[in-house]
């Protein structure tokens, strides 16, 4: 058996790499368009910062581990179309400029997402980047400790903008958010972009809300941007408005897409292709509360656990993935910010009759010293009281405690059931009453 | 309606309080046979070490804001015995040195629990103390702040007895443990024993093993502690070999309770007797896992669960207290040590058919700085996968992680359930693949 794969970041290498334990007998092949394997980009803001200092931290396995492993990793191969009626890839060898056609018996697609640019004048400038790859995070870096590079904007406030942002300021430079949205974080609940913009504000971030960027302007290198509202003088430029699947190199196969280009998988990490997986960024996910496998939800927790499933299902177990609930959570300087399953919008777009609780709490015993606020809010089912999402944002106590909700909502539990829960309790990690018990206590179910 | 409650802290003061929001026509008295009402025990390590400086912040209500409630609180009355035929209760008001006739329609006992003491040769002693309760606390601070308090003896290696360690090693006190089995923390793992041995010999406390209290020496003073092997000069004495129900007054009855005296209760909170509740460290709670109400967990958040279901039931609601599964958690120095559910001995008690996997994971992205090393051991049954229990010990993010496996065992998932839960990640918090995540990879399930 020949199996062929396309991508060697998370989703890509956790398939070579199970099915290399799976079965030694396997044939398998990594087509690479880059140089960089198995890293891990939810690093790379860090990493700007000398917060993480050397790239090799970032890198889990070494082109050389898998090659040792028996895994065909060929870099710089781009896969540029697929037949799926003979069961090829021609790729281009971007080392020899030679086109080289590669047979599969099975096929993995993970070729991650590229990021969006915005298509205004002066965006071929230089001085504007985007942080997406290993690559970028290289040679943004290189940029960022340039002398002189001192006045940053970041033009996006969602995840990687915000960590970005951060990292920024630790490198002392002067940074100017800019978002076309009234709020940052729109991902996100209204009130967790509240207390997100003090946050930012405190630490000395410009806030530019509701401000689009029309143009770039500079000579040869960026040192304007221009929005609807406003113009600004700048070192550099970093966009982060979004990323959209590398998938236009299959645009001639007969394949689930979403409009987006993410490809549609089932449970099983099948596309509508037979013999034709995907994984990682580039597809859209089964969610698991929606019933429905429409989710483009691209983060590194999904790519690997994907990839897995796609080498147990070659290798001729029965694995599924069993989905996703839009689980997610950043630093932004102090805060921990969080979330969980379905917003209120989500729910309502999807006739859920859903309602909304929010209380603060603090994260650990009132008396118990350096004891700090959680905000909480809980989205959950009026009609059975069943938990179908939250919103948590605090100093402290955020990042694990969101992932009790994610438990919770995928068993299926009511507040009720989770106001019942037996929780390991003492003063210096939480008050005696869990805050977000005392989030369920407030909604109250019929019997 | 005359509701009768004995006891005034977390049980007995959350049942008051919850009663009195549900209904203001109830007459609610409370007696209590000390002077201070509604305090958070478990603070009381940290009040030693003034790292909680004042006891008013371990008071939750005060004494006067549950009487301007309409609640009316009897300190320094001590319950002496119940007529469940007349539904009486007879007590001794301290003050005044009379007994009082107290007629009930529904009782509520909340009479907590005293420490167990040492009989041994000496043991009347001054300068032996215990630390129970907020009494006990305040007495305590008193004498370690004397001069020429040096040297403590601290008898038991449990939840308490650590806790007290810490902080007197914080006050620059030099501390001996003494404990009589092999291993401290005994309802913990051997594991989180071994690696909380060496966390305190790190700190400077002196650790014996093996070594049973045969004597207390001194002249008036505890000067010596006398054990099988060894003898100490110290200059005070900390108790701490745990705790039974204070339940002596209600011998008479026809209750139902377990050996040490705890009374049964049922998911209603009712005991065997008509009209009768208990809640509190006084009673035994169901089990959740083991399906059975002989659980013995004197804790602060089951306390104020329970009261709050006596009040609902009292009140007409329907409510019901789902029970216990032994989630439990304390700082010793620089760890988080947690547990929840079954261990293996538990499990294999209860003729299940329970294993065991063991890993050790980082509790942050490997890359990200302060990454640092969290043990867990999670208990699974190996007939169906099913999880059953975890230890967790580590000095980061184990206290939270710990309510993921308490919800996910009291939803019935096994390990594969488990690892297929969508959590959120980013570098400072979690690997891509949480640990906890990692320990039930390794548990391999029969589909």
């Amino acid at each position: 058996m020949n199996v062929l794969i396309i991508g060697a970041v998370a989703a890509g290498m956790s398939t070579a790499s199970k099915l290399r334990r799976l079965d030694d007998s396997i044939k398998i092949t990594v087509l690479e368009k880059g140089r960089d394997v198995s890293y891990g980009a939810c690093g790379l803001p860090y990493f700007l910062s000398d917060l993480i200092p050397k790239e090799k931290q970032l890198i889990a396995r070494t082109e050389e581990q898998f090659i040792e492993q028996g895994i065909n990793l060929l870099i710089n191969h781009e896969a540029l179309n697929v037949n799926h009626i003979d069961k090829t890839v021609e790729a281009m060898n971007h080392e020899t400029g030679e086109k080289v056609l590669f047979h599969y018996d099975k096929l993995v697609i993970a070729t991650g997402t590229s990021p969006i640019r915005l298509p205004v004048k002066g965006k071929e400038l230089k001085g504007i980047h985007t942080l997406n790859s290993l690559e970028d995070g290289r040679n943004l870096k290189i940029a960022l400790n340039q002398p002189n590079i001192k006045r940053i904007a970041v033009v996006g406030g969602g995840y990687i903008g915000l960590e970005v942002a951060e990292n920024l300021v630790e490198m002392g430079k002067e940074v100017i958010v800019i978002e076309r949205e009234n709020r940052v974080l729109t991902k996100f609940s209204k009130l967790v972009s509240t207390i997100t913009h003090e946050e930012l504000l405190k630490h000395g971030v410009v806030l530019n809300l509701n401000e689009t960027v029309t143009a770039y302007e500079g000579d040869a290198f960026v040192s304007k941007v221009i929005t609807n509202d406003a113009s600004y003088q700048v070192d550099l430029v970093i966009e982060a408005i979004g990323v959209r699947p590398n998938t236009k190199f299959l645009d001639n196969l007969p394949l689930e897409r979403l409009k987006n280009g993410a490809i549609v998988t089932n449970k099983r990490m099948e596309t509508s292709i037979k013999d034709i997986y995907a994984a990682g960024d580039c597809v859209a996910y089964y969610h698991r509360i929606l019933k429905n496998s429409q989710s483009f939800v691209p983060l590194g927790t999904h790519a690997n656990k994907a990839g897995r499933v796609i080498a147990e299902n070659i290798a001729g177990l029965n694995s599924t993935f069993e989905g996703v609930i839009g689980s997610s959570v950043l630093k932004v300087f102090d805060l921990e910010i969080a979330r969980t399953g379905l917003d209120l919008e989500e729910a309502t777009l999807h006739n859920i009759h859903a309602n909304r609780v929010h209380i603060t709490a603090k994260d650990r015993a009132g008396y118990y010293p350096d004891a700090t606020k959680i905000d909480i809010e809980i989205i959950y089912n009026e009609v059975n009281c069943q938990l179908l999402g939250a919103f948590m944002i605090g100093k402290k106590g955020v990042a694990h405690r969101i992932n009790t909700l994610a438990t919770a909502i995928s068993a299926g539990m009511t507040a009720e059931d989770y106001s019942a829960l037996d929780y390991a309790y003492a003063p210096p990690f939480s008050p005696v009453y869990d805050p977000v018990q005392v989030a369920t206590n407030q909604i109250k179910c019929k019997k």
